[in-house]
């Protein structure tokens, strides 16, 4: 039973950095629904936001929500995804989740459209479909086509991560930190508890017993899941740059077949959701302010690796809208999946 | 002929960053000197430094500005020291270089006194001693500990390069679209000709034919010479973050004997010039910040590679001050070495 062509749809989280971009990208993407529910904590109840011209009241989160929902959107963290998901799908709604919440469920579908949306022709709904996580969506972008070219063997990822992945008080502090330096205050760290303007500093989700943080286990966890191959070698270390909204990350690859750099830039020029901007005369990769607002993964610094034996290594330097394609962009386009499957316009 | 106990001195580029910064440590270590010439070009001759109390003049760096001098200390890049560094040697002059003009000739030292400082025991002076790319030296504190030990197969680096590395005027343009920003205004960018607070971008250092910038190309070399060993694997990945003074490098290894996590957290923990900041419960690991102002290197993230079989990899994370350990601090060093030689107290 596939979704109605004209579903009604309820945002959850409507109020965050990730909420906000849904409701722009479904207008931009003019996606078609009876009618739009925005619903946040009890905290945001009551306000309202702009959308196509009209203002709609943002109602707060309870279990009586999902009434006559088909489509709900989740981006309003894992403990929310836990809690009311369930209930949604008990409601007969499809849920789309931006929360690690269920990504690693072997029941769950973890989609980039892009890359496996052909999973979802075999989706029975309602039910739960999981949006990855935002450098994982943002690197296997840019790697998938090289992975079905020629399988990767490993792959070494150090990532330079945006102020949004932690959501819109991360960006908005950030911002802050940028007026106290100009003002020659101290920096208000009453969010952040750190210093973030003119720094770096490794991810900051909890450590895990094998040394890695949670940022780097999901991303190695969800390549496998979306690759459907456990062999895959990944290590990856995460690092908050202070930059407001795009993911960037160096990525080096093993191949298990030979594949020359050049062949390897006609795979990702053709690559759909990829732009290769890759202009060594003019010294132009990719850059997080060049990818914020586009739909496209930035791919450039396209170069042979030299320490591995000829056309058997590859480096990379990757550059992705978070809270597009690393998050709601990716929900949309699964949503479109859903509604126009089998046909659908990815 | 070791230097003489209290050698004349000459700092050419004393107004660059790198210059003030070997002011200031040739101060904080109270090295020994019976005079002090400082020299710039002639845009900055005739303004005046205070040093030690005193108020010097800059005099403008000409073909007679290294009479009677016994070690001049070069910091005003490459085509600077091409063509000062020899007549400096001609006068009787040792010249410890921050450029990269002399890196790479065979018969100059390339030196990390906490690695290779043996290497001046047979230094036939006068002639010049060079000092490594700074995130070179950045990467190298923290892994030649562990190549020693086990040996190095393969390094896979990802860089977080501050302004400093290239000059004051990048870091004060740096700090002015900081002003820019909290004013309202657009960037200025005449210095940096693009966006650099809330962006990274790759090493704007030109791309050689293999598709390595010359600053990736510096470290890969540099690694091999201070290494004494061309058959380590490596490949580098070099971008600038909006960090002001201290470059951070995540570094993946391949090890060619089995190393324990815990052991190479033994091994860094006794190196000298190398801290161990590795606090998973706090998340506390390296950070430019932290690092700024510091002579020691710092070292975290230190966990097992699990994409390698077990104890063959490691990753780590490196923060170092780019002026001080990546630049002044270690031509000082050097400088010891050759003064005190054999005697060391590095």
């Amino acid at each position: 039973m596939p979704l109605p062509a004209r579903p009604n749809i309820a945002i959850v989280g409507a109020t965050g950095a990730v909420g906000r971009e849904l409701l722009l990208i479904l207008h931009q993407r003019t996606f078609p629904h009876k009618s739009l529910r925005l619903l946040a904590s009890s905290r945001s109840a009551g306000s309202t936001i702009e959308h196509c011209g009209q203002r709609l009241t943002v109602e707060e989160l309870t279990e009586n929500s999902f009434d006559r929902i088909d489509l709900a959107f989740f981006s309003a963290g894992a403990s929310v995804s836990k809690t009311f998901a369930p209930i949604a799908i008990n409601q007969g709604a499809v849920v789309i989740d931006n929360s690690s919440a269920f990504r690693m469920d072997e029941n769950v579908p973890l989609i980039i459209p892009e890359i496996n949306g052909s999973v979802l022709d075999d989706f029975p709904q309602p039910g739960i479909v999981a949006v990855p996580n935002c450098a994982a969506i943002v690197v296997l972008m840019a790697v998938t086509p090289l992975h079905r070219a020629v399988g990767i063997e490993r792959m070494v990822v150090s990532t330079y991560q945006a102020a949004s992945g932690a959501g819109t008080a991360w960006m908005r502090a950030l911002q802050q930190q940028a007026h106290d330096y100009a003002q020659g205050r101290p920096y208000t760290t009453d969010v952040l508890g750190r210093q973030y303007l003119f720094n770096v500093f490794s991810h900051n989700s909890p450590i895990g017993p094998d040394g890695s943080n949670f940022e780097e286990s999901k991303i190695i966890a969800e390549t496998h899941k979306i690759w459907g191959d456990d062999s895959v070698r990944v290590t990856v270390t995460c690092i908050r740059v202070p930059v407001l909204r795009a993911h960037c990350a160096a990525v080096n690859l093993t191949f298990r077949q030979p594949l020359h750099e050049d062949q390897a830039r006609d795979i990702l020029q053709a690559a759909p959701g990829v732009k290769v901007v890759d202009d060594r005369d003019a010294n132009k990769f990719p850059e997080p302010i060049d990818a914020t607002g586009l739909d496209d993964v930035l791919v450039g610094r396209i170069r042979a690796d030299l320490s591995q034996p000829p056309n058997m290594g590859l480096n990379l330097f990757v550059a992705g809208d978070q809270l597009r394609k690393g998050a709601a962009l990716n929900a949309v386009q699964i949503a479109e999946c859903l509604v126009q499957s089998p046909a659908r316009t990815v």
